[in-house]
């Protein structure tokens, strides 16, 4: 880190630990080792990130975990290039997904408002780009909450996501968002850091 | 925090400090104080979350930080219900918004694949959703950040969005994902904390 980046690091209220853990260290993971990942590493990731906001509070995310062989197989068929590779043979693979029929547990996770859930039946359009975007914010609430547990997530987009919507979801209401690998990094398990924008390219003032 | 929830929260490597700052504590602020938002605070925010993983590191988010009056009269028309009176107290008010011309940047983002920007050239549609899903993610990463510097979020998806590109960004080009205002949390800044999915309604196991 240089001075400057410091000066900024300094200004945050988080630790320069936690800083480095979920952002400044934490890397894309190409390779694994074989130590597994448990499903209470997995409750507890949830346990933090369930948090994280949403719109109407509608945590349209779902997530599959492909334990067994035989759905690995399913699922891998459907990644793309080099994802391939990685997708099988990482410790645990998640499927992330959004539930277009989200606004089916407003009773439950926005009661003050009765009327909630009607807003959106009449409207699959409408909740298929609410779910979308609602489920990607937790998408990386969950990246993040995978670093919290200081396992290294691989994030994919590049699959066959309607194929795997109709593998894994067969009741059509899901939309597949990314796939990622979780684990503890392996050898040569990223490459050299690619360049972020810098804060004027992306940061405007009116 | 109940004991069955505590014992997740020893489970991650991030301090239970930092677990309460980005997710356990933190709430979607809706009053704010007077104090300030300096342009050096985001920009510490932004020096954090650039680090977030984006698809072939294509950061697509732009950020417009709304700080004249004039300004904000034109964003808070655009907002809906009780979304206006929020927007137009707090001390800085921040429109994101996904840059549909990602591409172009490939050159620095994406170095070591030249042809990489070509892929999207012809593309506008495909551009569009990657746009919005990988904005998306980042708009996430964003919320975490203003919280790592101490600050409270209220982000927003009730608005006229594509009024509100219009009106700040007139090459066509951007898509509005959400607007966060940003501050200290004022009286009666938060509702009662509404109830979040169990494990068991959002992870299932093939």
């Amino acid at each position: 880190m240089t001075a400057f980046e410091a000066e900024f690091a300094d200004r945050l209220e988080l630790t320069p630990e936690a800083q480095d853990l979920l952002f400044r260290e934490a890397r894309t993971a190409n390779t694994f080792t074989e130590e597994p990942v448990t499903d209470e590493q997995v409750r507890a990731i949830y346990d933090l990130v369930k948090w994280g906001p949403t719109s109407m509070n509608n945590q349209p995310l779902r997530i599959v975990l492909v334990r067994s062989p035989e759905a690995r197989g399913r699922l891998v068929e459907h990644m793309s290039g080099n994802n391939r590779a990685k997708t099988s043979i990482a410790p645990l693979v998640a499927v992330l997904a959004a539930d277009t029929d989200f606004h089916d547990e407003f009773p439950k996770t926005f009661p003050h408002a009765p009327g909630a859930r009607d807003l959106f039946a009449g409207d699959a359009g409408r909740r298929e780009d609410v779910a979308r975007l609602n489920a990607a914010l937790q998408v990386a609430y969950f990246i993040v909450g995978v670093r919290a547990a200081g396992l290294a997530a691989g994030p994919m987009t590049g699959m066959d996501a309607s194929a795997i919507d109709r593998e894994f979801f067969p009741d059509g209401a899901h939309r597949t968002i990314a796939v990622v690998n979780i684990g503890h990094p392996g050898e040569q398990a990223w490459m050299a850091r690619l360049p972020r924008l810098d804060y004027d390219e992306v940061v405007t003032t009116v």
